[in-house]
């Protein structure tokens, strides 16, 4: 190694020593990334088989493979939760894994059910959707809310750390971001989902239905006496049974309420609450619609032609 | 295996032989999404030899390289069609297959002729590009523009399900949705893309420019008497030659026309037609510029102050 | 290998000496998007070490992996950087790739002091953060910003390709898409991040904090006399030290500025400067909120009920 890599070496030691905050290497030892995404693409893989594998499960493969998919899980997971469990309470038992994990297990059979009624809802919201296996081979908001169900389910129980990573392995898939914090109903359908942001004490009722870009936000921060940000508290709107948002709307804060039933316009900035069966929009006649052709001659600097290629 | 892992086991079983819709252990073997990533990177290889490789393909072994590349994707498309196939005809024989095979290999010289179009459409569209190699290397419509000319060729051999993967595989990679449904024309370029959606219906003239965030979707649902909502049907809009949109503009509806080299700014929510040469905006005067310092004073509870961190 | 695919091989290799542009055979030797891919993974663990690794990096350890990610690194990348200064200059000397490269392995130690900052914004900036080591494992946009510091001191170098392609490598995994042009300060935040696109000649201040899906943009492009898009100049808006811009707000041109502790609520379309100390909003009452039951009576053509499903 030539002196000037040496130097960058030292260089790089020294900022591990001095920066704080950026390595974990004196610290506990965090769950892995990578370990997160192999658990992920597992637990989609039991919860669809046949869908994520190379080929198709065969009926009499189905028991064994699916014994050995839960015991294979159940260890890789046990090992995370307890180093999500140390990175808050180094004193905390493996027990206590223990008993997340099993609780974990013992909730997937009911998400196969909730996610039975997310398809469905998807069959019948979406005119291009041709069959359910389309919707789980091809709709990425299947994985998303698939995995948002599970991490949901880790903190519940109060798990810091693992919950998050698993909702965030499925934001870089899918562009889908739900905080594992967030409710979420039945028959819950997300077309497209791009962009859309799902904050962590939203309330989703049962049959809604949202577009690409939606995002379900906090509206103002509480600070303490000393300008701190209060962490916690209810900070996102709740959608109610049956409500329908379109593309890019943004909708925020703790006490705002999407009534039952009621149609969310697109490109909506939204910052209270609606009654039951509302439809919200920007009226089309606040748009100008001007001819270019005639504008060329009559060019002002007032004018925003000049963002007209 | 210890007890409670027995007994999740059993229940999943369980819940696999009663909540259906979900595995496909029992019926027709599904295309597999992991095949499906495989045949696209290398067709992608194929479509730009030396871009998608470890290094560079020197001009001796193109010849080689391409006759073993396309024997592989030959072989992989096949099975991957036929399963396709055989989800929605049980009886379908493999002969339809190779039809449907052999018309989609024969596009792909054509479909590099496109593809060149659209890269010269991105070099003169966009003040940063400073190659073609450049935009080949590091502009993400690229590859999810040639991922859909190649689905929309098996889309109109009337293939299922296979299509749907491949533009969604493009999708996760790049954030553009684009429905191999949709019929777009030469010197076609998105920039930047995450969040572009273009509906199935959709029929996108020469010369056209998206920005990221576009949607081009469909505006309302037919019911049939039941209240099931009705598949198929033109639902998207038209985007005539030359037209531009500016990002996160939703434009909805089958009857919805953008006139040929109209501009549509950024942010508009659109649902009818306009002729060709319109300029469409929202006039920067319903914005409200106002004085967060002298605001502070006076802060009553109908101003949106509180937002403001 | 049958005489359909023979044909098509032939046509494919016609098309490839036909249709230039597309590869790179015949050309200088490309950057690889393998290699950029490998390279901007193990500068993440240089900089995040036992973050972006399988499991923790203990102490002793530490000095021996470090050495050796960097020599490693140093290899792979001397070759990139060579690739891509030949890309622009056949009879490029090694010497100057040997340089840049040193000159960016100088930049990483005070890299990683800024990306530490961006790590406090974000704990201070959002209530969901519960810890420094909860932002480096699933906040997307750290990676983002951190591909972004180190591509931005390649671009200042002027070096062509590789920075853009390892702000594109960045770019699929977020949906933030920074170019290496942009000029970004201390404590900078993006929350969420899908869709944000900040152009090559931004100049973003300290303490900064951009949502998802907000767009930094240009508002024209200036045509030489024949009709080319001229290639350069300053294009895009400066956001000045403290100012917030919320989801999907779209900003444009190259005169715009943001004036200081300025706040930009969700979907505006701005194309002109705001003072410092702005807020700056679409009015709630430009919403129309209707009841969705009484208009079912009175539906007309004029109204846009029929997108309410």
């Amino acid at each position: 190694m030539d002196a000037s890599l040496q130097r960058v070496a030292r260089e790089m030691l020294t900022s591990y020593s001095q920066v704080g905050g950026l390595n974990n290497s004196d610290g506990p030892n965090m769950p892995s990334k990578l370990a997160v995404g192999t658990i992920c693409e597992e637990l989609l893989r039991l919860l669809f088989p046949g869908f994520h594998d190379d080929g198709a499960v065969h009926g009499h493969e189905l028991t064994e493979i699916t014994r050995s998919r839960i015991a294979d899980i159940a260890e890789r997971l046990d090992a995370e939760i307890f180093k999500s469990l140390r990175t808050t309470d180094a004193a905390c038992k493996h027990e206590k894994a223990r008993l997340i994990l099993s609780c974990f297990l013992d909730s997937l059979p009911g998400i196969r059910e909730l996610l039975r009624t997310d398809i469905q809802a998807a069959y019948e919201g979406d005119p291009a959707a041709m069959s359910y296996e389309e919707i789980v081979l091809s709709y990425p908001f299947i994985e998303t809310v698939a995995v948002h169900r599970m991490a949901h389910v880790l903190y519940n129980e109060k798990l810091p750390l693992l919950p998050r990573m698993m909702a965030e392995w499925a934001h870089s898939r899918s562009g889908i971001d739900i905080h594992p914090g967030a409710t979420i109903g039945t028959h819950f359908f997300i077309d497209h989902g791009t962009g859309v942001v799902i904050g962590e004490t939203c309330i989703i009722g049962n049959h809604v239905k949202l577009y690409h870009g939606v995002t379900l936000g906090a509206r103002s921060f509480e600070k303490d006496d000393e300008g701190h940000i209060v962490k916690g508290g209810k900070r996102h709107p709740n959608v109610e049974e049956g409500a329908t948002i379109y593309p890019n709307s943004t909708i925020l804060g703790g006490e705002t309420v999407i009534g039952a039933h009621s149609t969310i316009g697109a490109n909506v900035f939204l910052l209270h609450s609606v009654p039951p069966h509302s439809l919200v929009f920007f009226e089309e006649k606040q748009l100008k619609v001007l001819d270019k052709t005639r504008r060329k001659s009559a060019k002002t600097k007032a004018e925003p032609i000049e963002w007209s290629i």
